[in-house]
């Protein structure tokens, strides 16, 4: 039997009054209804929300086999995307791979190195990455619904070239594996062309929202996840998370922690982990929160770290900086292998009363000090517990924020599934680009650029 | 001739009125002459202000003596830090180094692999570290001014017996290389019993600005970075900034269109780049600010953002959400290399009106494409240009935000020197660990913390 995440809100107790959950109760149960009946604002983007108990298996079938056929006849898989359509992947990679992938040698890896690209528009990064890829076998996994969003398109136009040259057209078609929209879009049309193998985004699940689909299955099974595992947890956490009832629904708790945190000012949230591969779940976070929540001016600031290391950058201003920030800690209870502290005779350093005790046992001491030492600097802190960490466990983990983040951009009263700001910046660089029709605004921009002041 | 970096504020106009930076330019001399005359709190940490006309030649010829050794006989460097002896090596390896460097054929590198230890406590890491360098010539660069921090100390202590079992005590010798204080302190001391190699982390040099000492030139220089070209650029900084007129010195503008932006309500900076190796430079610029800035109840927040990756994640937020951060751009004119868009005659994505174009060029209007489109959201934009991604580049730009974090520090009133919070957690740590001494302190932490709620 496996046990649940834990979520401790006991530590920001002084900002989190008892008779302050009451009014939430019912905000809640409308929130949960908004959801599950798809009658709130984004309706029609809330395809994830049974996701973990609908996803086709046959779908999943394709994927392993796919991701075995990546294994068996490529040493780099580039995968190819931004966004929504980056990070959830390269979060799961992170954690259930080995931190240094792709240093291991190939018998101890079994899977190919891995690289992301065509997520900026860095030239010197993609010279870089042609270094690293020379004589390699390579295959391609590209992401786009749309296959317009300039980062991806142009890197897939380049790597697509590169394949043809290497392979010839056939050769390419089979190392080129298309994530997408099932019919609409320029990557769908061009995949259908050309014969590429196809995934399905569904139409009915926005980028942040994805990660549970072929967008971050197909990369974590040819980097040697467990697909099956991350939807498994991720469909106990459908199950425990779906009543209404506040009191007995941890993933709600967290959402109205945070508002009520919110509104008492508290207008940073700090997520923090102390293992080093959360670096990009934290990234994967920090997009679903700031982009459900960061709209209609206001929303929670979403800001990460990653701890020990961070005590030692963050740590002062945390401990007595601006008062308007709170903390969501993720611990991991049991860590995958531990390292034994020895015993020095010389002890000049003064560890020795640390002789025979785990690295990981001073760990968690550094969590639970920092904790305290944070909450008596006027840091309240919200405390995630993972019983291990693992692919089940972060299905079960990525649930909960998806479902947290749908419950508390509705108690925010925002539309949490939309991203409207988001394309001010892509409309500029059509324009400044010289896209044929946004001659006007080119000339406009243009005139307040003063970059050589 | 090299030119100057450039700051530009004009982006953030609406929020810096011409009759605003008046009042400030006395108070700016005021913390020119502390820092300078070493009058102001904090005095005795100021070594690092005419550090760059002061570096001992002879200890950078000891660096690169040390450094050849090392690139000689190491497949493998491991350096030992956290905080400011980690950072910023990090940050430089980072941007004067390959995107991949460790995975790198190694005729190519010319240089170890390097890898970074004791900057947390995960055990995860350290087991995959070991798989790593398994069968590797190891040497260790450990950086610490006391030797008894203790993430890095506890590292060392493994590492060292790492290298004694395979190498014999004599063999481990030469391949320890020791950074910390001339003459106190356990990793001092340890140094001089066991003969290793040492180079000094000077007495009046903070741990955030250490990075152009023996702390950040000795990794540098062994991963074939050009410390000459770094202290240059910093020589040059420190004659560009040196005058007090805050009319003439960027540097000086940069650290009170800060305070302006902050005294408006921005409280948080958002520090972003567009080259991904710049994102532990960002890192670095957050210890830097945060733990100098963040005290006494006030201090603006520190994030950060790599681009364009980010605007499709905080890009809704900075569009859409609270409004009260600024962003502070770094952004780099002459690419190292570029990458040519081609033609397709399909034109399936709609791209060919780039086809001829560079990339770098598509991520220069990117730049410019959020810069206009953030500042019409009300988020006020500091544009940083440096003229390449040099070493020499770096180190202008690493004095500039050092100088200017000290004069910010000043203006808001508080010692931008010390750290007083950042033993809160340390000393709650020891207590939990149960280091003799905390008895009592231990019985009331634990009596607080609630685990398996």
């Amino acid at each position: 039997m496996e046990e649940s995440i834990r979520f401790d809100y006991s530590h920001a107790a002084p900002f989190l009054l008892p008779d302050e959950w009451e009014p939430y109760a019912d905000a809640v149960k409308l929130a949960h209804h908004m959801l599950h009946n798809k009658t709130g604002p984004g309706h029609e983007w809330l395809g994830w929300v049974d996701w973990p108990i609908r996803c086709d298996q046959a779908e999943v079938l394709k994927i392993k086999e796919a991701a075995a056929q990546i294994r068996h006849d490529s040493d780099v898989l580039l995968i190819i995307g931004i966004g929504g359509s980056y990070l959830g992947a390269k979060a799961v990679l992170d954690i259930v791979g080995h931190t240094f992938s792709n240093t291991l040698q190939r018998d101890r890896r079994q899977a190919p190195e891995v690289y992301f690209v065509g997520n900026q528009l860095s030239a010197g990064y993609l010279n870089h990455l042609l270094d690293i890829i020379d004589g390699k076998d390579v295959s391609i996994n590209v992401i786009s619904k749309s296959g317009t969003t300039i980062e991806p398109a142009i890197a897939f136009r380049l790597f697509r070239d590169y394949l043809q040259k290497k392979y010839g057209a056939a050769g390419a078609q089979k190392r080129i594996y298309a994530t997408t929209d099932a019919s609409t879009g320029a990557l769908s049309k061009l995949a259908v062309e050309a014969g590429y193998p196809r995934f399905d985004i569904p139409r009915d699940i926005g980028g942040r929202f994805s990660v549970l689909t072929a967008v971050g299955l197909l990369p974590t099974a040819a980097a040697g996840g467990d697909i099956d595992a991350l939807l498994l947890g991720a469909a106990h956490a459908h199950a425990e998370y779906r009543t209404p009832e506040l009191q007995k629904n941890p993933c709600y708790q967290y959402a109205v922690a945070r508002n009520l945190l919110y509104r008492k000012g508290k207008l940073i949230e700090l997520f923090v982990g102390y293992e080093p591969q959360q670096r990009f779940f934290a990234e994967w976070w920090k997009q679903l929160f700031s982009e459900s929540e960061g709209k209609s001016g206001q929303g929670i600031f979403p800001a990460t770290g990653a701890f020990s290391t961070d005590l030692h950058s963050l740590g002062q201003y945390i401990q007595e900086g601006s008062r308007h920030l709170f903390e969501t800690v993720l611990w991991v209870d049991e860590p995958e292998s531990d390292v034994m502290i020895g015993e020095d005779p010389a002890d000049v350093d003064g560890l020795n009363f640390l002789a025979g005790k785990g690295i990981d046992y001073v760990n968690e001491k550094a969590f639970e000090a920092a904790l305290l030492a944070h909450v008596d600097g006027g840091v309240p802190n919200l405390v995630l517990t993972l019983p291990r960490q693992s692919a089940y466990y972060l299905g079960r983990l990525i649930y909960f924020f998806e479902k947290a983040c749908g419950i508390s951009g509705y108690l925010m009263g925002v539309n949490p599934f939309d991203q409207p700001g988001v394309d001010a910046y892509k409309e500029n660089m059509f324009a400044l680009l010289g896209k044929p029709g946004y001659e006007q605004q080119k000339m406009e921009l243009e005139a307040r650029i003063n970059r050589r002041s």
